[in-house]
């Protein structure tokens, strides 16, 4: 990196053994020298309510304050439904609000999605990055980060094991930080 | 109605004075005779954590026997952020848990979306129906419902006066019984 | 089936090994008696354009004839840059019109995906589905069908030989089947 | 802009009197010095057949060639059955292939979606956004550019002629010349 960033990551599951957390960590290790990931937590925000913006709850001010001081966003996520949990979307939601005021605008982002099964998020991934249309986040595009069959990825420790994938978020996160680094707006 | 159905219905706003829930309101009023709509709310359910279903939260367990106790589900919704709000897609993940037990699986759905901009919803609307396809819910295709424009509709009580709207509503309300009756298990 | 019924089956690949087409044969094997599936072709469609419809290609018309006179419809598609290939896309824009007239409308419908790589395309599946909300064609929900490994799955001479895929297929279309039988018209 | 760029215009119709392409003719006047709008036909693409890849057609070959001469593409499309006309995703699969020759890897993008209607092509412009993450195309986020009610647009010269869409396009127009410089390789 020709100067440090920081990226904060939101990460869609809270479950203790977490696979998405688990590949959220190893990414978090993968990162190129200069680049610092923060885990952003989710799970205490009320969710939102227009009507609360008066007074807003001291968990969206904090949020809000912590993404906003990162340069970057990077998005881990399950698939509940084919779509974005619940939780991951009220996090965008609070972020974005009030109107004018989104803390994602015009941060370079990225979309990983992780499933014990085969397809990997595909569904999540990209209501994600629709999302990220309206929220005038320049998105990664490749590579498409599709993490399958996550429950073989990792040893008892919840270390990622499986040299494939780490190969792959590897090089994941190196294309994020030269994404950064292309679209930063300073 | 052949028989009398009941349809529990999924608001996707907090917000007192939301566009949605006067848009539901009114589609409550416009039901035919035989069809009973009421509302389930959504707005104290805890962020769903799997790690929870050991003694589910008592909000849970009640949402989840309101929507088992209909014959069938409408999800009202504005869109934030070129999607679902994520206080109604965790009412969906709540409801669809723990594997196995979901509350929507094979009740007949209906889909409307509300927005003040020309849009009514679009991209709110769509995810929604992929949701939809996991969850085994035959979902009315025509006709869509986007209802845009929303600030428009209404009078200072909340009333939607809209004559235009309430007769394309009359209708989406008709033909959703009629779809209840044509894919109803029983 | 308590009457006999028949289903055009639309196939979004023109190679001579595509998998889906072979994927789309077994399954016309696998068809439970009283269902009969027949391979409607698009690969000599024109291109759409509004300005023909005056005199329309004779391909368009014999098209339109031949999936009008099934019962139902089935969609087989590989994925193609994430989506619908342009190719089957233009076969459903050609069968939709012109206004008023859509060869689809009503009819049941199944979508299946095949890939060779793991995500069995699932972009192209949740796209074709769009479609076919605005064309009102009910679509089976369950189970969804994303097969993948596609080139793992057949034999010399193009016959499906994975038993695995062979069970799910014959799943896939008696669901079909009944599905047919629970929301055709008549 | 700091030096001179190109950009290759598909329109997604065939229509004579296409709204779209009125459209796309507006933006070509309207963008700012520098940059160069062509448009690259598509009508008479054969539809994609990779078993043709060994002797590919000659419209292919052609089409390929501008639009890999070009810095840019922007993708300007009506929507038909909520999705993307087959014709222009005929287009995006001839030039995405053979494997490891896209024309499109790389090149800024922009959609531009139009109809008659309110919604302004919403479904197709977020299809087209979804393959062009597959294809590495770093796609602008901001101005999303829905151009509905394009009935009332033009005059019978197909000149557009409203003002508030002209002042919106050419707003639209310069944020994409300013995201070229921005994420052009060179």
């Amino acid at each position: 990196m020709t100067k440090p960033r920081t990226v904060a990551v939101l990460v869609g599951s809270l479950r203790k053994e977490s696979f998405t957390r688990k590949a959220a960590k190893a990414v978090v290790e993968l990162a190129p020298a200069g680049l610092t990931l923060e885990f952003v937590e989710i799970g205490d925000l009320p969710l939102y309510n227009e009507d609360l913006e008066a007074d807003p709850p001291a968990a969206w001010v904090a949020f809000r304050d912590k993404v906003r001081a990162a340069d970057a966003v990077l998005f881990a996520s399950p698939e509940y439904n084919r779509s974005v949990p619940g939780l991951l979307k009220n996090a965008i939601d609070v972020g974005s609000r009030p109107y004018g005021s989104s803390v994602y605008d015009g941060k370079p982002g990225a979309v990983m999605t992780v499933s014990p099964g085969v397809i990997g998020g595909f569904g999540a991934n990209h209501h994600l990055r629709q999302s990220l249309v309206f929220l005038n986040v320049p998105v990664l595009q490749q590579p498409e980060c599709y993490l399958g069959g996550a429950s073989k990825l990792f040893d008892a420790n919840g270390k990622l094991t499986d040299e494939s994938a780490r190969g792959f978020l590897s090089k994941f996160i190196a294309a994020f930080a030269a994404w950064i680094e292309r679209v930063a707006a300073d």
